[in-house]
């Protein structure tokens, strides 16, 4: 957590010099040439203190393509997911429902409570993202009920839902999710951070997916690549008063057409090789399914992310793996004692595949001690 | 609040196309040729997951600067602020002192306490922007005192501070309330937005302006022009909170190194420009005294802000002045009734206050009816 | 939830003269005889300024029968949970390990996150009230972690606990949780409202039942029928945070010396009664379990509390059972839409417990259409 | 702050039996043998599963006495004063107009904010207790307005001002204020917590006070003498929410109407003495007037309070002297460093008043070397 030391820093530097087939994240891809030229072109303007054209180009874009009435660009998708919680739940003393392993609750420094003052009903995600509509409907509080009680205000669903290895939720499963919502006058909000891969995968229009929320999160710097960025989309009036709680948090920030026209190319430029990331993904899998000692749910490898468990494996050995790994410039994340995660982006080829896959085939042989 | 129209899209659209002479902040600058082409070639990696190089490179920079351990880029000087009350403020129950018109406690949406539940004691801002050092002593509370009072734990200082016409804290003023503070156990932040003006007016080096505070906000985007991003500066300890709580308010961003490599350029190009910003700033202001019918009290003209009262105005005249400036292109800070601001920086020319002045002119001449 | 009608508050009175056998929870208890004359003969004094003398001898008492070195006086259980999460997790941040069926999870507004905007981490609750202990060891979080992770600071346990039928925790899982606990640094508190009904049930004194816990919550108005209050026990610097919490809440209040005279007399005379009660609600729970359409699980009945599942039934059905019982002077909960929840006390006495089985009978029957 | 030694607690009970004149507030005053006798025989009820009937006769007659729809007993005027401001101020992002000397800003632990996450603006409270009419509405916030400002919906005052020595703000006063409120669609809350010593000493009825308010707390625990509780007054909606929101917080009780019969014999017995007490302050405040060396404001004694100040006193000098007093059995608050504060109640008596003369006089020659 300390920031950096000299000599920390110099192997920060160093790793920028070798080969590097980094899987810990989609988030790590760097701008193409087509996006730094796009920046270095942007038409801007101080979106605080009015509207940067370009940030308004982008905002326009994505809530067409998202079928909703209006965007708002943000730092990060962790802010969208708090700006979205924090709009639905404004009047103190609301609840939202979401799935005890989605990103909300995991991997955000559970800001909806800290920051937020939201409280939260965490209920029990299935292996493939899910909640059971039953679970869903049987803890959402009678808002009449007793004194005891909060107030729902909200269902959060996460598509695809990266804790499941980045599985998809079907536009029926949503669409009961959203009527369940309606009949019990809540809100639906889907943390779509990869919801593009959702679409491609399940061969959806990325709008449909979201038809039946209230709002949705998509984060720009993920698998379409985009450096920096963000963008959420709901109503008008939903908008409005995320532009606010904006600025609250510290996010709204000047001449911001500089990150939206990257943002713009990687639309245009990166959606498309969604499908080839997945078929990528697909033949990782699969490859290292292959090699004894590790252990893939085929099922679970809908989009572009791979959860490898180490059969046998304790923390030492996974973390034994990793440094082999990363030694040769292979970057995993180790997730849980012993497994793994990867995750695939169109910075990697199918050379990077075979690569990755023949090192993981001498980790594992060290390993066993063959 | 509401999201543009078609038409107010136009709009904006057709205002980029006009002259325009921005008096509105000093936030408003573009990025120049030299930030464009750096960020079209900025060395960047996922500053989430690990460290940009490039922010890397600014942060020490910027910690060097300052005199600080450790320094860390943030979107924006509101979260910048934010953060760092909430990192000195992080046991529930602190209690910051503040001035009544400083910017943290005005412009920032009340975040310290509608998102950080800090409670603030609002003391009174002199015309210089100081505050009374036997005021703030007599509002310390003493921590072993009664049940019934919060624990103060932080003072607030703002140099230059905005609301006074951007007037300077001198070092012999910040050094006594850094005094305090540390008589007291309390921290002493410093909003520095505006402290290379300050550095510049004061004929002081930077660090030794902050050098009594145990943290300080730098904003990127103002004086020195980069299109986005403050720097909090700190002990060690300091920023590694401060990491974190980037991270919980959605502040951690991907590949920010796009972002301080204009900062870095900023830095190195407009610091230098301060000095002129002040020149031009002093020619406008007098310039400005010399019309009947505005009024400035040239004492508060420090650095690069200026108040301009309209004598015997009323909010419909001061809105018409306005208005008949930007139909010519200058856009003015309508901030009381009858009241403007404007805002100086290394984007207006000689040749723009020259034209300011002669339709600030022609504007009081319609409006008195001549 | 609108304030009462002149008609409700008739309804109301009228409830007051006829006969009741109020089983909704020992919260309904009236105080005794020897309660009332010293509540009128107690010294008191302004707990607010200083000490009433009163409260500072249940105090004293309460410290010692829990082992804890001090201990304060709360309005309700509630509070004293919430001031206990509160000041575990005082730094802002913090996120606290509960079962997701227990009290502070489901019965306390979310206050711990609405109010104290502290997150939480819900894990599954198993029938007897526990939860796994790998599983708690698996949800603490890194404090050198990712940045994305708030801090695990505390463990919350409720003994006994009430959503699983009033089962006790026994003393070696507490002490099992309570190793974790220091294991990784964290607290542990105890839910311990009805911890005496343990203690009694277990036949372990209640200090060793709390003994592996930094901090405990005592209810003096459920089983031992005091009309007002909690206690909660803990360090003596733990204390001295919570009273300056209480205060913030606005739970400080001034001649408390009544409330504490009435626990005095409670905890002398009625702590003896909890294993009458135990046995009283044993034979109503068997008795209950004779009718056929009625269905308790025998295991979960450990001292005063019985969840009744109606066979089949509806939550109209059950509805109806209930308006027959409550037609009868008879009040009991419904908890789940067919599931009921009677809770037994030292006003009930074993003839109320025959009336009760003989008026369920019926209830029954008449549904059954028989 | 921490819990008292054996060694404290035996003072603490010696004072209990030498004479005693407190003057610290009038919270300290002993419950009456009326008020015992009818603690001792409330009809009482659980007041959290349903309606204490003794609390809702309590809540049915103050809601009358202040002539607004409905009442809620609440713990404590702190209590009561947290849920007014979080009830109007139930959306997030809300600002409250206050007196920077007022009890919520400075007595309350700064609650509003640190457990409310309400940002306050606070306005400089004029001698008397008013805050400038102008003040006020230029501090409202427009709520059209730029995206950097909070929501203004409350404005707060205090009738009596206790800091301003507990003067009376005017029918006239409050309801220009109440004008102003309306224009602007904000609310109006009346930190009543003396307001029936203002009733008295204005000679209007209470309720014509809090007209133009759309909340206010009374405290039962001060100058009427109960010994426990506020009622909080509004419409029906607010109270609904209000009783929420004491749950939340931990004010929720059982058998409170122990604590209702005796405010009811408060407001029976106690409310006709106050003018006594403001006869008998005066006394008092004109007798210390005339020792040289004390000196005060004489126009700001117009109810029950007394702030004297020590000419040329320092705050060495000023302990002593409180030292002297107590040692007398006359306790008094020690305010500011020269500065100390009595407040009379209807315990004590014209007797009283002369031997506290009779002190002081000796405390100040001694003092002053003679």
């Amino acid at each position: 957590m300390a920031p950096p030391s000299l000599h920390e820093t110099i192997k920060v530097v160093e790793k920028m010099v070798t080969r590097r087939v980094d899987l810990r994240s989609d988030t790590v891809t760097k701008p193409t040439e087509s996006m730094r030229a796009a920046m270095a072109s942007a038409e801007v303007d101080d979106d605080v203190l009015g509207y940067d054209p370009t940030a308004l180009l982008l905002e326009t874009k994505m809530a067409r393509i998202m079928g909703k009435e209006a965007a708002l660009f943000v730092p990060s998708g962790t802010m969208g997911n708090l700006i979205a919680v924090l709009v639905h739940c404004e009047v103190r003393g609301s609840e939202v429902i979401l799935g005890d392993t989605c990103h909300i609750n995991i991997y955000e420094n559970g800001g909806i409570s800290t920051i937020g003052g939201v409280h939260s009903r965490q209920l029990k995600n299935n292996d493939d993202g899910t909640i059971d509509i039953d679970l869903i409907e049987s803890a959402i509080r009678d808002p009449r009920g007793e004194l005891m009680f909060p107030t729902t205000r909200l269902i959060c669903l996460e598509n695809t839902h990266a804790n499941s290895g980045g599985r998809c939720l079907s536009v029926e499963y949503t669409d009961r999710v959203g009527e369940v919502a309606k009949k019990h006058g809540l809100k639906l909000h889907i943390d779509g951070a990869r919801i593009f891969n959702a679409s491609v995968a399940l061969d959806v229009p990325v709008d449909r997916l979201v038809e039946a929320a209230d709002s949705a999160s998509v984060c720009l710097s993920k698998g379409i690549g985009a450096p920096i960025g963000s963008v959420i989309v709901g109503t008008k009036n939903f908008i409005s008063k995320a532009k606010r709680l904006r600025k609250t948090l510290g996010g709204g920030m000047r001449q911001i057409g500089i990150l939206c026209a990257a943002a713009l190319v990687a639309l245009k430029e990166n959606v498309g090789k969604l499908e080839s990331d997945h078929k990528k993904t697909r033949l990782l899998a699969d490859g290292l399914n292959e090699i004894k000692g590790l252990k893939i749910n085929p099922l679970s490898v809908e989009t572009n992310i791979i959860f490898i468990d180490i059969v046998d494996g304790t923390r030492t050995a996974t973390e034994k793996i990793c440094k082999y790994l990363e030694e040769r410039g292979i970057l995993v994340m180790h997730d849980k004692p012993s497994r793994l995660r990867v995750v695939l982006h169109h910075q990697i080829s199918t050379s990077d595949v075979q690569y990755t896959l023949s090192c993981f085939q001498q980790a594992i042989q060290i390993e066993n001690g063959n």
